[in-house]
């Protein structure tokens, strides 16, 4: 394949970071796509949907490359939290997580319009919380501001020191489960002529 | 308690980076100690000693300062496979991970001798690796030199693309188990007059 094939359809700098671990060349350029929770869908179906979306509207304009698209939410209880509206919002997140194990769902999406590539899938992770106190989440949220992150928390910052335990792949979390992705997008170009 | 009261007695970059998570500040100042693998210990008693091992050599000289000291070990089959000792040695342990799942363990010590502070414990959690090709191990050790490592590989690096999944505390598998070692430290500055 071609160096620079892939686009990623993403400002998430976490999601290029994870995608800078495997040896591929791509470039990033986000879409103009924001979930939108009103659409009620299961969550499953819910992050497909976002990271198709997220693929699809870059892939209109590329259509020799490989789009990947990627969509991450937090779900408990069934329900799905996205990104917190604001500090009171936030707090309430991240009281409804603390002393619980709650799911982190991502949506991927791989798209080829000339080659007729359509991929998409989703990668589970349980995450554990330990009990925060009302101080542990007022400190984390003004010295981390997670107004971008879905859950209103990063597992890669200091919020890790109340992560008990995972159970399933780290990166999932982070926005972008690479070891799945890395597995189709062998079978994807093994496919292709 | 005061500023840079904490010494990570370890030269490990990847412990350095996780410890500074944590709102905490510390120090880092290597231990002379070395692993000797001729000692026959079951690998859960061999990383909390060896662990302690390399605390107390920093605590001999530091008695007013918390001294932190970790080992971290890959177990497979109950056998302990430490850091490879050449390019056949890294081979032939990831080719005995590949497929598998293995366990990696990191003993912590936390001493601080003025105020008999000496907690010990260690952290497991399971790594399950996806089936690794000749071609893939050679790739990942020419390209990574993974001979500090004890396992042979890093998660945090390009080897997350064969990481199936985890289950336990990502950090751990890195070198330092983040949460636990907060919550155990909270206890100690808890209970300190």
């Amino acid at each position: 394949m071609e160096d620079h094939d892939i686009i990623l359809a993403s400002a998430s700098p976490r999601r290029e970071s994870i995608l800078s671990k495997i040896d591929l060349k791509f470039v990033s350029i986000p879409s103009d796509i924001a979930e939108d929770f009103s659409i009620k869908l299961p969550p499953k179906a819910f992050c497909k949907h976002w990271a198709r979306e997220k693929a699809l509207n870059i892939a209109k304009d590329y259509p020799k490359s490989y789009i990947l698209g990627a969509d991450t939410i937090v779900v408990l209880d069934n329900n799905i939290l996205g990104k917190p509206k604001d500090r009171d919002h936030s707090i309430s997140m991240l009281k409804s997580l603390s002393g619980k194990t709650h799911k982190v769902l991502t949506g991927v999406s791989i798209i080829k319009i000339d080659s007729g590539v359509d991929v998409l899938f989703n990668t589970s992770t349980y995450v554990s919380i330990n009990t925060l106190t009302n101080s542990d989440i007022y400190n984390y949220i003004d010295t981390h501001s997670p107004y971008d992150k879905a859950g209103s928390y990063g597992i890669q910052d200091s919020f890790s020191v109340y992560v008990k335990k995972i159970d399933g792949c780290f990166y999932n979390v982070m926005g972008l489960p690479i070891s799945e992705f890395y597995k189709h997008f062998l079978e994807i170009i093994k496919r292709e002529p």
